[in-house]
């Protein structure tokens, strides 16, 4: 399905998310060998002017106006989806089917509805060769990764316990405007489904564990926000003061949700946009029978580790810089404490991506797991709706 | 009710928190300025030689082997009470009812029916002028003194959220053996009631707001354990081994959960002896619409201060070493940086109680104020048994 | 020399060290078992009222208006001095001769030579079962003391580098106002044998060695004080203003010099009450072959720990919460997790004195020992003053 | 000089420095406007084998095998030189006479002659419209950018002391093999040059001051290392035991000095390999009238500032994450939160230099600032060669 030794890609979207993405596309083969080389071949987006800027850019060699256009080609191998959310079972569905290989970005949908369906094609379309993952990028931090690796190691022992925050408080000003982000139609969720989303996924991901039921308490802080902001972008200061028209946030400020995992640990989650002062704490902790593990995103670089098995009163968390050469991904970068950036979560996902595809193995997070991720999200919204009571996931 | 100038207490029990209030008895008028002098005038506990080898170290003039007989004595003052947590009501009662002070160790009981008679005899007492504080001694930790400070000053504006933790580790060995801590009978609950009633007091204290409903989930990890610890003290090791007699733990090892407070913010909570690492993780973070407060216990002289009135591209979590002149209870102490420990917030809940009684005001936090706490526990437990379903707080 | 079972102190000065001292004979049999108990017998200062008061607050069963009397009296075993360095080697060298047991706090003296009178005296008087130590306080902290077992058990190898810094900021105000200890002839010195003094202490104490050589800058940056501050207290706030009187500061603000150790370290050490934001930040690093470890005492219940046979991948500076039963003195006080304070080294300091005299060993440091480090203060200030060039430190 | 529009470079060496140097020029113009947009037309190597195939990694669109041959291409307009320091003198000057502009790696050379001659080169080239610059790139890490506005600004007063570390432990295995690094013909120093030139520029650069004075100790604890390391790059484990053939290291292991700045401040300077658990952590703290600032590289993405202005009670280090759009180069990145990795600061010096060139306006930091860190080098050397007597900087 490539051509030979290159993967060509079509990217749909190009905001925050197509910055990222394409950092990685350009960049991961000049690091890490890779056995098909990515092209940026094109790029689309419904504002020829803003597309064809955006393209020059961040390098991509061509631009289409309508995403379709970019599934028709034949010099695209891979569907690359960096959009919001209610647009990405459309267009995924519509890739796969095409015989695309797909990455999507996070959630995979608004819905569990449309992630099963977009699981239905993706498999579907495995079978004929064409491969699906799903962007829940912070999986390929060094130090994430790593925890997921001595977690399988056993360095922990039997986990008893999970606690996982995503801290932001970018929303904390009740004057800051409305976005896309805050509307249900195009968002799905608030915090829930933007943040909260990664921290089901990491969790699941490092105690390679499913969570199987939840308890939820879900809050919208700030009823009413002004409008004027970017309602599709990113979006800057609305206006202020009593006159301004404000509109309605239809989404959860902030959620907050006990849970259980298959294996046995019982787990704390909370995400939110208002815990002021903290900007991205991305938090996931692991306490087991043997060992401990904690992360926090605002400090990337750094693992802390402890050791049940080190001896009585040399105990202690250990400040692993996750930057040595022994360290997953780390090996290809710059020698040992020179630390990492969000970005290189990307580049790694590209890696991995490519590895997939050439090997025709499935990449991981699949849309499978993607959906187990959404089913959790779903869960939390059933118990918060319904007085907090216990909400079983259902596969 | 005080012979001049001087408080005479009696004292039952002399394990860790009878240590603990000892140094404070002995120590608190070296320091600070008391209207009352403190006397430790007797000290109760069933075994003879026992009890009067305790009173000789810490301090004690004399002993008695029955705690009526301390209630029944002329010269003593006030009765504090350093016994496992079935025994608090009897003993409260019974010395509010003989027109004694009491200081009792928290949680106030073991049910919220035992607490509710405790508060209606301190409310009977106080008309009498005899008055009753419970030992909620981390609200003496001059950083979270500092906190309730700020909260009340305004600094951190409208509170949003709370999350609090009580992460300690001392039963994540599996063959740790059983003590009292771990039967419901003397214990009334696990996790729950040993260190979750501290977050709960302290969350409701540096708010000053109530926790009106809760969702719960509570889990023993292990859930038998070797015999031949102490089953009255602390305890030491159990044996181990395939033909160890073992005994049911009967409370729960960690228990977590969502709750609201009466003036708007929703909070999670976490209360675990299973934390891996953790040893005394008292954790407590507010986030508010213009600042930010998280303390640690286990760097207790440190308070993290985020001011969101400070100006963009300065702003950040602030250290705060607890150790100025200007914060609470420490122009008493030492010089700026130098630290404080563990027993000073004993010291200055002696401090508190003495001056309240001298000035016949009522101190905090009352039996009220406690047995707010046990109905939160208690609807935690309810929550928990009834499938996390949210549980009003009734008061 | 001691009555039966117990230790009679009369103790010289009641201000901050006074406070400190005085806690510690009172509480260390609380919580330890000692050999003998400690007696408050006499507090000694010129101003009757004064004295009488320190000692009524801070528990001394009689008072003097001198000195001399102190040591000419029967019931007293050893004399505590805790006053300004210029008057130990008077006190201590009579106190000596007359066969008590002595505590001097540091600096040992304010010259070399009156160290050396000391010291002759000292073993003099050891001969004849008169024990002398120094207050080098710090070595009690159980994170200092368990930093010298580790690395006297080999755990961090062969020592290559010390890096030790006494930060303070108290002086960091231009108009904060002289006092005695910005006085050449009160204080011996600034910075240098007030906190200096402590990290050279506390450097040749972790790592077993003595400092050879020493390569010195010296430097006041405020040269000129309001006069009004307490001349022989702690002070307060002095006037500020143009037409303030103003007076000389005679000492160092900062003392910064590298170093050699008889074992090979080589060493960096600063010293400075300028440090703005720096309260009490006694750091002391080393790094071996096989090892480092790490102290800051502005978090004085913490060692980091860096173990070198840790295996690639796992290796980090590991925080070693000290308060376990493991740990050096802390047996004897509260559970994991719950710190110590500032005024803990004291008592350990009465603990270890206690059995010395007990045990008719020679308790450490030694007047030999202080000697030590003031021959280092006497290079220092001679590399200082002689452009830098290395001064030996000569024995 | 420029073609229109671009600027093509052609780079010597393609080791560590090359990689980091390519990325910076094939990515500065996808996140920032840049006025010229960098080509990397030809790299040159004298393997033809090896310099080709990183040409085709690096993204190289030519390749050369002597520089010679680099600097007559007509198609080049920039000699960036990432080459050992033994080499830097005759490209620099080569390519300066040939009218073309000059990135150099630092140090700027391995003797203060060399530095001499390439500054007067870049001065008279510089007056052709030539423009030289010296990569001491951690200038460009936005927290140490950040650091200097805020001392510019007058956010921490007058400076009174500066304390800069740069800690490695790479060397720290004495088994460690000989490479360039610890040759002195090749490297001109050992740490002194390779990682305390960074901290000498960086501690001018952020106060705005120069050092007038050092008195220095150097020391070299493994005098003997196992040859078979890989003698010209990186280089790997040597081989170890008995019979391993050993060569001598005739560079320093660890410099430490004390210094004056020309504004008044005393400094300490430490730069090791030996600090055995400290990876790569160039700390640089600064201490004012006003505030105090500190930096570790090791948490790049974090500044901490105590603001002495700040009201008493609420003072403490402040903890700014760097990564707002109020910070320096931080907007054209990331959401706040989202750290930057080591990487960036050479995207951000290429951004500058560019900048530079395209405004015809003289590149910091200029041959000439770097002339001045190599007078310092050079001054310490000599003071430890001198029993470490004050060395006064002479210019």
């Amino acid at each position: 399905m490539t051509s030979s030794g290159s993967l060509r890609v079509g990217m749909v979207g190009y905001a925050f998310m197509g910055a990222a993405h394409s950092h990685a596309w350009r960049n991961a083969h000049r690091f890490f060998d890779l056995p098909l080389t990515p092209e940026l071949t094109a790029l689309a987006g419904r504002n020829p002017e803003a597309v064809q800027a955006a393209a020059d850019r961040m390098g991509w060699a061509s631009v289409e106006t309508d995403w379709r256009r970019l599934i028709e080609r034949d010099d695209i191998d891979l569907i690359d989806i960096c959009t919001p959310g209610d647009t990405h079972a459309e267009i995924a569905i519509a890739a796969l089917n095409a015989g695309k290989h797909v990455l999507c970005e996070k959630p995979l949908a608004n819905s569990v509805a449309e992630a099963e369906l977009m699981t239905a094609a993706a498999d579907a379309a495995a079978a004929r060769g064409a491969l699906a993952m799903c962007g829940f990028t912070y999986r390929r931090t060094p130090a994430l990764a790593l925890f997921k690796q001595m977690v399988a190691a056993g360095e922990v022992g039997t986990i008893r316990q999970v606690r996982a925050q995503y801290l932001q408080d970018w929303l904390s000003d009740e004057n800051s405007p409305l976005t896309w982000r805050m509307d249900k139609e195009k968002a799905g969720s608030g915090a829930l489904g933007d943040i909260g989303a990664h921290i089901i996924d990491a969790s699941q991901f490092v105690t390679g564990q499913q969570i199987t039921g939840v308890s939820a308490v879900m809050e919208t802080f700030v009823k009413q926000r002004p409008i004027g902001g970017d309602l599709v972008g990113l979006g800057g200061r609305g206006q202020t003061g009593d006159d301004v028209p404000k509109g309605p946030v239809t989404v959860d400020d902030a959620a907050i949700f006990t849970a259980r995992f298959d294996g046995g640990p019982i787990g704390v989650f909370e995400a939110t946009r208002f815990a002021l002062g903290r900007r991205n704490a991305l938090r996931l902790e692991v306490n087991g029978s043997a060992g401990s593990i904690a992360f926090d995103f605002e400090d990337m670089n750094t693992l802390w580790f402890y050791d049940g098995t080190d001896p009585a009163g040399r105990q202690g968390f250990r400040r692993i810089l996750v930057t040595e050469p022994e360290h997953p991904y780390v090996g290809a970068w710059w020698p040992a404490g020179h630390g990492l950036g969000y970005e290189h979560g990307f580049t790694h996902q590209v890696v991995d991506l490519v590895g997939a595809i050439a090997s025709g193995t499935q990449p991981t997070p699949s849309f499978a797991d993607a959906l187990g991720v959404q089913r959790v999200l779903g869960a939390v919204e059933a118990s918060a709706g319904n007085n907090s009571a216990w909400q079983t996931v259902t596969g």
